[in-house]
């Protein structure tokens, strides 16, 4: 059964004062039936309080019972599947098989951080025994306020790479659910919540709250027991908490990833030999209903004979698909409204809607497109502007006058090495992730990946938000001086009890010092 | 000779609008003869623009070619040695033997950056090769800004960690540098400048402002095109530069090391048997005459019997030395401002001040000092304050009571172990090195060193500023995903040209792919 209650440090809470609010079928419009209870200011308290009590118990908690928790965490998930996806449906109207999907996603994800805490390397151990003897680890930062995006109801939400990597680190989380799917949230954390009784962990490393208004999050983020924030989601929201946090008495890090237009750059060995380029192009559009961080809302092609419409054999393809709807009316009618404003300004060469599906697509001649800022600017939704060039040269014009992004596609052919080079090397300094082949959506789980670049793609371009690297954001290093070998971490210990690879004056090693 | 002009991209500008300002003798009071011009907007600009053109050159240079510039730094260094150290002296006032050592430090620092760039392991490379092709590595950031130290003209300053971590990482460097030792500094950037020219490297990779004015750092840190900020002085100068620099448009991280008290928590055992232990204290506290990031300005003491006077002890060791005068008249002003107003609060229990020498020594119960926040704050210059306490657990609030610290001491015997796991544990989530011997003051520039504390000691706890691991500071990664061999960097290429440890799906190999 969902609730609507809020978890603070273990226990449900019903609260008589708090605001109530509804998730709704994107599908039907109606509102599902449970009334979700806003947080109060007080539970925020609590649930921080509980946060920063339980951090020395957790912080210390070997990487094996943090993996064991994970894992509990895992089975829980696992044996509540068919709810789990049956309320993710609802809230979200996504369909089954993308629902399965983020599911397997997340159980996936969750077992890369298990992983990598089996191996111990997120200690990052560097010894030096000449001289002083220093001792160097990773140590949590403390309690982390996690943000669940629209977009993603499981897997960069209540039990997402955030809180996981969080929890991994060692860090107490309080999450501040999406109001979107806050019933597949409350039925995750729930799944959280039963996985610390059944690892006998402090219940305080976990809290889960609801709500519509921006309030809760700017009490959370200027909470000061709440040392570091997660959020996945639009410019404006990451940009806000951001602000806020650097506001406070003592700032704490932001981990905004605040989306992208996610440019594919293609030339023209490429637009003249690729024949499924249009197709691939208009799936990678539409896919989630355009909602992915890395939609290509950006198509550059180099086409000098002007000969080629990309945009219409684009669209030609997106008019053939049904599209679910998106997530929620208020993100549609942003879409819309944007869209307007686009065929209104009249800057575009031409505009192509879809028929029956939502999707659209724009071109323009570089020219424009380089004196128009605005154009730039991501539209969240089932869109792309392609932007035709004349040259190789008026591609790293417009390259050039880009923002930081998540993503950058290349796509040429052998003979393009050289100007493949050229752009490369502009890109490098704007971008996280470069393709050579293949389309930006879809962000593989690895420790190579980087999901994260400068800004205004994401707030700090150094730490990525998937991959097990993302464990990263929630650590920092301990030097340890002179330490009697008993008094140190298992970790650093002279006998290396844990097996870790450690880097011992400059060579790595699990021996013994 | 000493021009007093700014270097700005390669050459030194003379300028005729500016304000001109002096360096003095501390020992004298007298000013030196070189007039110093405060460096124009234009000139600011036109830094920051050369450094962000070259800033692409400079990025794809090979590791091997960064060396060789840090190594004809180094050379250059030291062939202008005589004249860099004489002028270090009458800027300073700090004798020949301190001189000598933080030259020493400065080409070892040097050393240490050679040889990581010769390992390559700043790449931090990952490789991925199931599912897509994923290669990571590190790549700069772009142009970045350096603030000279007061208290370190050449460790801390033009030619000191900031920059050589930056130059490192591949990033053009920017130098405020510090009016206390303009000269110190102007002789060392023309050191770089030389390096540069000999490297056949373009210009707009260093730059070298001169100035007393804030406005300088404001409109560096302001500016656009600097991507960072390195920074090594006061809570109120490294906070300013910090609130300035998340006030842009696009947020830009800044590493300030704003110091910090730097606590010594000495159990009771080691206070009965350590006979020597106030002559080492006061060695620490006036090393520098107190101007040391890591100077212990608290020593917490376990005195339950409360027949120790350590404070007294500690100040008639300090009365027997001889200090050089403090950086600059201004430094000392505003310690004798502090010292006078502690004094007058009437809330310390006892003051010493050592006779002819500078220092002085308070003490205070541990009751007191837990209500009273002020006393935590630091008092830039040779001062410390003794705590005493009771009990273990009053020393645990003590601890508790504190802010962030760069270090803490633990001095006790092995039968404190338990009592010393227990600090431990409050300690670790506020300070970066913890020292179980010995005294804070000292920090080695190893990759196992952590120079960098949580909030208020720095800015950014993920990050040490001493240490190899300080290029980390400028790095991002970027992730090549499908990438064709012939146009991936070097580093990440199937045959792993530069034979880098490199992480390949999990394992560290040198191997090729």
């Amino acid at each position: 059964m969902i609730t609507g209650k809020n978890l603070i440090a273990g226990s449900w809470e019903q609260t008589v004062q708090s605001s109530i609010f509804h998730t709704v079928n994107p599908k039907t419009n109606q509102a599902l039936p449970t009334a979700f209870q806003e947080a109060t200011s007080d539970q925020i308290d609590t649930a921080v309080a509980a946060a920063e009590v339980s951090f020395e118990t957790y912080a210390s908690t070997s990487f094996e019972e943090r993996a064991t928790f994970l894992q509990t965490i895992q089975e829980e998930l696992q044996s509540h599947q068919q709810f789990i996806l049956e309320t993710y449906q609802e809230e979200s109207a996504l369909p089954e098989g993308r629902a399965q999907g983020e599911f397997q996603r997340t159980l996936a994800q969750i077992q890369r951080f298990i992983e990598l805490l089996q191996k111990g390397s997120l200690a990052e151990i560097k010894i030096h025994t000449q001289g002083p003897d220093l001792r160097k680890m990773n140590y949590p930062i403390g309690p982390i306020a996690v943000f669940g995006a629209s977009n993603f109801p499981l897997a960069f939400s209540t039990a997402g790479g955030d809180t996981i990597s969080a929890l991994a680190a060692g860090c107490p989380v309080v999450v501040k659910a999406h109001p979107f799917h806050a019933g597949t949230s409350e039925l995750v954390a729930d799944c959280i919540a039963k996985a610390l009784v059944k690892c006998n962990l402090p219940q305080g490393i976990f809290s889960h709250l609801g709500g519509q208004s921006h309030k809760i999050g700017s009490l959370l983020v200027s909470h000061p027991k709440i040392k570091g924030v997660g959020f996945t989601g639009s410019f404006s929201g990451g940009k806000a908490l951001y602000d806020l946090a650097q506001k406070r008495k003592e700032p704490i890090p932001v981990f905004a990833e605040m989306g992208s237009i996610n440019p594919i750059f293609i030339f023209e060995n490429k637009l003249k030999t690729d024949f499924s380029l249009a197709e691939t192009l208009a799936q990678s559009v539409t896919m989630g209903t355009g909602q992915f961080c890395t939609n290509p809302g950006l198509i550059v092609v180099c086409d000098p004979s002007g000969t080629h419409d990309l945009a219409a054999e684009i669209s030609q393809h997106t008019s053939e698909l049904s599209l679910p709807p998106m997530a929620h009316d208020s993100i549609q009618k942003k879409f819309d409204l944007q869209i307007d404003e686009l065929k209104s300004e009249g800057k575009l060469k031409s505009v192509y809607s879809s028929g029956n599906c939502s999707a659209v697509v724009g071109s323009i001649d570089a020219k424009e497109f380089i004196k128009n800022k605005k154009l730039s600017e991501e539209v969240f939704g089932p869109f792309t502007l392609v932007v035709n060039c004349l040259s190789v040269s008026q591609m790293l014009e417009v390259a050039m006058a880009l923002e930081g992004q998540l993503t950058a596609t290349l796509l040429g052919e052998k003979e393009d090495n050289r100007d493949l080079k050229m752009l490369l090397s502009k890109l490098q300094s704007k971008v996280g992730r470069i393709l050579f082949e293949g389309v930006p959506t879809g962000v593989a789980v690895t420790e190579a990946m980087q999901h994260g670049g400068p800004f205004p793609a994401s707030t700090d371009s150094r730490f990525t938000s998937v991959g097990t690297d993302a464990i990263y954001r929630w650590l920092r290093p301990v030097a340890f001086q002179d330490c009697p070998n008993e008094l140190l971490p298992d970790a650093l210990k002279n006998e290396n009890p844990l097996g870790i690879l450690r880097n011992v004056d400059g060579n790595l090693t699990t021996a013994a010092l």
